[in-house]
């Protein structure tokens, strides 16, 4: 039981590899829902990340395997207590690489070269003495959270001469990649230090609205505010009043407050309440940092090993709630 | 003697470090010519990248300090037996900067994201399904040349769990940087296997249309070619062949075919003979790979070094030609 709309050829590659020990009935998504509510009762394993309302119980669930890292579409009280719950990761490589590119962008302007230049303007170089662009070298980057993101954009920032700071709630996670690791009582040093704010962490009651206006404040006037984290991390208003009263150097922001549905997909849906459009301080993605063909393999190999575990027995891997655990609250928070 | 011109504040900067052991005369650029032929002959320091024609003899100069590392702009042979000759670096940070940039766009597209968002439209990420984008993890980066340039790059690459090969005519040189070294004879195999071939040598009589139609030939057809070397490493009617054809995945440009003169700065000047800027599958920049902010404060540190160094009766750094060493032919090869 599959619920993200399942490709015909990942379809094809599951049978193929479990085809004798499991029936892939395909996805919720693609069943009438009088199907689907047949067949969960009996599913042994479900592969989603939602729970839709109105599905019926899962008596024989060893696993609900989901198919991404955030689980805040779960409700975890309405998993049975005999089945694992567990989660994947591997978007943190995609992320980094989206991360280090949009810091070098910044800096460098290669898009503004290049459209000035495919009409014949040379607006960078020595050639008529421009003024030269940034560099990374030598800035200072802040990292909100240090989880695996964090970790991989640590690796990479370092190797480019940057000094790494970073401030979380599990301070002595930070490793040697970390240059100024402190806990989250402590954000203002970073704020105050920081060329590129990064917000890694994950949505929780915590985290929710952490970018006020106090906090973007307390940023530099030049620095630019990075999410990939959660839309909720960052309270709209406040980094609409920092945008445009420019008392940051921008934005780049890929998770958003409004989200287009399929349905919307051929009319414009813009990605906040307040028109982020029509500001040029900021960057915007549409949650695609992590959004890579890499991804993909990478997240079904991992599912694909914890499907064989099961069926063999041995420990799964990403546990959120073990096989047995006692179900847990409705909502769980972030790690 | 400063042959570039030399902003005020880089004067006053000079003045202040050397005033009372060097009189610090100005710009060639921002003198009379007459007043320039007055004062070299005199010169015991001449700063600059170019030799014009029709300057007199220099019998007292001690040092011919370059600011920048090229040196295709000196007449060795115009340069007395008692002068050294020394040039700079400190752009391969830049450059390195400017790689990276370069490759995590072509992968990612952030630019085209931007802009779509900025018209509501999602044209990547999960929200609508979309296509994913590519990654640079994973890559083979082919490295034509392996000199600083090459090896702040790979060190930046292997962050991102890039295989670096790199093909040299001093594979000695090579360090742990590197995966797969080699020298030029065996550039085939780098080619038939690099996702990105980045050319990063000097230009010399070796090297000048090194990338002919069967260079471009033997490289995949997904491939990108990077150059950030001198235009002329690349055969121009064959990078045009090549990508017109679309025989390769596309080029990064920066070194070019014709460059504008300060009295050409407002009118659109292209930069090849061919029209590359009608062309989508080519990036196109001003030679601004290595133009960057630090580059200027990282070479005038070198050379006041220089300076002081020369004052002192010390040893100088980078030097081409060392005082005392007999006149070198007229065109040096480079390294």
């Amino acid at each position: 039981m599959v619920n993200p709309p399942l490709a015909d050829e990942r379809r094809a590659w599951l049978n193929a590899r479990f085809g004798e020990r499991l029936e892939v009935v395909g996805s919720i998504d693609g069943l009438p829902i009088e199907q689907a509510k047949e067949l969960l009762p009996r599913a042994r394993v479900v592969i989603g990340m939602r729970w839709p309302e109105g599905l019926p119980d899962t008596p024989r669930l060893d696993l609900l395997q989901l198919i991404g890292a955030g689980y805040d579409g779960i409700r975890f009280d309405r998993v049975p207590e005999r089945a694992a719950v567990c989660n994947v990761y591997e978007h943190e490589i995609g992320i980094s690489e989206y991360l280090l590119l949009a810091m070098l962008e910044w800096e460098i302007r290669l898009g503004a070269q290049n459209a000035a230049l495919h009409q014949g303007r040379w607006v960078d170089g020595f050639a008529l003495d421009r003024p030269p662009h940034g560099e990374l070298y030598g800035r200072t980057v802040g990292l909100v959270g240090y989880g695996r993101i964090a970790r991989e954009t640590a690796r990479r920032l370092r190797a480019f001469g940057v000094t790494v700071m970073a401030r979380t709630r599990s301070p002595e996670r930070c490793d040697e990649l970390v240059d100024d690791a402190g806990d989250m009582s402590d954000l203002v040093t970073l704020l105050a230090a920081s060329d590129y704010v990064v917000l890694t962490t994950p949505l929780t009651a915590v985290t929710r609205g952490l970018v006020d206006d106090a906090f973007l404040a307390a940023m530099r006037s030049d620095a630019v505010l990075i999410n990939v984290a959660r839309g909720a991390v960052v309270d709209e208003g406040a980094l609409w009043r920092a945008l445009t009263d420019k008392r940051i150097g921008g934005a780049v922001i890929d998770t958003w407050y409004r989200y287009p549905s399929r349905a919307d997909s051929d009319t414009p849906v813009y990605p906040g309440n307040k028109p982020f459009h029509e500001l040029d301080n900021v960057v915007m993605t549409p949650h695609s940092s992590g959004w890579s063909r890499g991804l993909l393999d990478r997240r079904w190999r991992v599912m694909a090993q914890n499907l064989d575990a099961l069926l063999a027995g041995e420990p799964l891997v990403n546990v959120l709630k073990a096989a047995g655990q006692a179900p847990l609250p409705a909502v769980l928070d972030g790690a």
